[in-house]
């Protein structure tokens, strides 16, 4: 049979069923779909490939899934470091933001991001930020894979100046992104904080209307919940759980503040969280208890947040840090394993953004969202365990190839859609710009 | 005049003074000394050097101290993972280590440790393991700067019978090494629940007498802690209090157990602290408090223990890790900055190991032991503060170039003391071995 292409790993490491380790296999790709996987003697004889990706001391994974980040913000990287919270955020990123963020800004912020992205094995991204228009235009001009959310707030922004506006033009690009093949959409309210009961009715009714998911910042943070609780006695959870917004379709990003009540209710609804640990750290936000949250049946998937709080968006080493602080918070070193981190980089990701069908795993049928990682380097040897060696040792600059929908991205560590020189050059305006402030 | 070797940098980052960043500066070495750090205009007049190095897109910053390792151990990476901690020590790591723990397993072990400490910037290392004679010829045959422990056990193990056997295998090794320019010494008692008072009270005797440092595990654990406890009503601190080992010559690594009242009674000893935020995370053994450690003015420095329980050496991805989770266990942003992260790893690993007179800082004076980070690559980008930069968002393959005493170890991200492929061979061959447990 002929095919358009045949990778040829030392190990392929498909997710689905978890814990599989296949040694000397292929991935056979046609049509921008996974069609087969079984050992390469087989392959060799079985398939005629247009190409053949010989990778003999490489893992194949699925495309990592960032499932919180806010792009265009890389930008920002750097910019203030080490500072309170409201500091931060008053006196340096949203004064940055106010002044700077325009269609340009976002343009060439969402390009860095997506070249450091695409160099980590990030294949997909769920995004939320001003200007998503732009956002999905670069997504599809580079071709990678991006979950776009229409955000919404209560107040002003460069973007829209209230609510219905947010919702409108949120409306208006979820038409006209559609029929992408990589674009998907969600509703986007900023948190519970800064979007009152009115609008969050409204993107239930739409929502539940257009079968879209919601993608909210939530219970980030212990004062969140104490403001929240002094108003009526309601924790943010127990308030939106009561508007109805908390469903199979609900992304709750943070969720640092829990307790076992919180836990209980929210796996009841069936939602989804978003862990974000390298941001929590680095805010001093608080720990999401993953182990828990997993034992009470919650899907837990991984994101980088901004590179303005983490300062990367390397996925690598975000699933490093989940199962090291999950182990720690838990006080279990079995905990939040090599092979749960991975799933929450991947499988787990695809299911809050309900892609799962699509993408998430290097299973028969789904698009060939697919990264290969060189474990040949001394800081990967000896090598027992291919899979824990990439959660536990293993960096991004061993990250060697990227396919998207079977369209090669990365080769060899070189961009193919983007003009790193062209990008740098750009950024350094940017830096000059805003050094300027 | 005429000097060695002129290093012209975009950045020199000396760690001493505090903070201090200098912009197109040059460092002059001379006979393995730093004898200048000044603006690279000037320093093109005033010196004439044998090399030039031009290094216009790096930051230069004091050789990294990894302040607890088993560099051995690194051919145990990722054997076990994921396990609780008795589990993992007793079926898995210390079954490994009675069966193949040799002069050879040490002396392979031991060099792939030294090739990966070089190619992150770690340029002087603080070992505790079986065979340290070996360790000690390996840093010298290497050029790498190593503290050589002098372990002691109650117990026999394959280097020694008993604890009068470790002492007086010590002291005639410490001999042996004393003149050595690379090599200094420790005596290393292994934790309080493997040495008893007897031998801990010649281990001060000698410190004394020789003026050596005492390298220790020490409230690694709650069930240390807890075992400790339930003998005598004493912590594991308090009972080497009494014995008279507490000092500003002593190193406790770990230290996840204190209670403010430890913390007090430490301050006090004028002791060290070796925090190991990773190897704690991994093995969850709980956090050290570092934020207030610092407070209570304990000199805190870094290390990354062996690659068997974290899995790499990789001291700027530790420095990251300290900082981030310093934050989330103080619950204050502002805590562990990253000028704090550098110092641990540079100024305050130097101070516990009492070499601050010689490294630790590119003070004018000391031995030239540098590295070079390459921050050009667009992860690094925009780049608003070197430091920062380093470490929150810089990875261990932009490290480009590394001198210790003066003489250059990595060149371009090439080894100039190790043969990679020969290494890469013989740590397959135990890998082999190790399968076959």
């Amino acid at each position: 049979m002929l095919v358009d292409l045949l990778i040829q790993a030392r190990w392929i490491i498909p997710v689905e069923p978890e814990s599989a380790i296949h040694e000397h296999a292929s991935l056979v790709i046609d049509d921008g779909r996974i069609v087969d996987l079984l050992p390469t003697e087989q392959a060799v004889l079985q398939y005629q490939a247009r190409n053949v990706e010989v990778l003999d001391q490489h893992a194949l994974i699925p495309g990592l899934i960032n499932c919180h980040t806010h792009a265009a913000m890389s930008l920002l990287r750097g910019i203030a470091d080490d500072l309170h919270l409201m500091d931060w955020l008053q006196n340096h990123i949203w004064p940055a933001e106010q002044k700077w963020v325009s269609e340009a800004f976002v343009r060439d912020g969402t390009d860095l991001a997506i070249a450091e992205m695409l160099r980590c094995g990030t294949t997909c991204f769920n995004d939320m930020y001003f200007f998503p228009e732009i956002v999905a235009q670069q997504a599809i001009q580079h071709g990678i894979r991006a979950n776009i959310g229409l955000i919404v707030f209560d107040f002003p922004t460069v973007w829209a100046e209230n609510a219905d506006a947010y919702l409108t033009k949120g409306l208006a690009l979820h038409e006209q992104l559609r029929h992408e093949t990589l674009i998907s959409t969600s509703f986007a309210p900023h948190a519970p904080y800064t979007v009152s009961d009115g609008p969050l009715r409204n993107v239930i009714t739409y929502a539940d209307e257009m079968n879209l998911t919601v993608h909210m910042h939530l219970h980030e943070t212990a004062h969140e919940v104490d403001e929240q609780k002094a108003k009526n006695g309601q924790t943010p959870l127990q308030r939106l759980h009561e508007l109805g917004l908390l469903t199979p379709s609900f992304i709750a990003v943070h969720m640092t503040q829990l307790s076992s009540d919180d836990i209980r209710l929210y796996a009841e609804t069936g939602g989804h969280i978003v862990h974000c640990p390298e941001s929590n750290l680095k805010l001093a936000s608080g720990f999401c208890p993953v182990a828990e949250c997993l034992a009470a049946g919650i899907n837990v998937a991984l994101g980088t947040d901004g590179a303005a709080s983490n300062n990367d968006l390397d996925m690598l080493s975000e699933m490093r840090t989940a199962a090291l602080l999950g182990k720690g918070v838990a006080g279990d070193a079995s905990a939040v394993s090599a092979v749960t981190a991975l799933q929450m980089a991947t499988i787990n990701g695809a299911k809050a953004l309900g892609l799962d069908a699509e993408i998430g795993s290097l299973a028969i049928g789904k698009a060939a969202d697919v990264v290969a990682i060189d474990l040949s380097e001394l800081e990967t040897q000896p090598l027992f365990n291919p899979l824990a060696q990439i959660v536990y040792a293993a960096g991004r600059h061993q990250v060697s190839d990227v396919w998207v929908n079977g369209k090669q991205l990365l080769n060899k560590r070189q961009l193919k859609t983007l003009n790193l020189e062209e990008l740098r050059q750009k950024v350094n305006v940017w830096r000059e710009r805003l050094e300027s402030r």
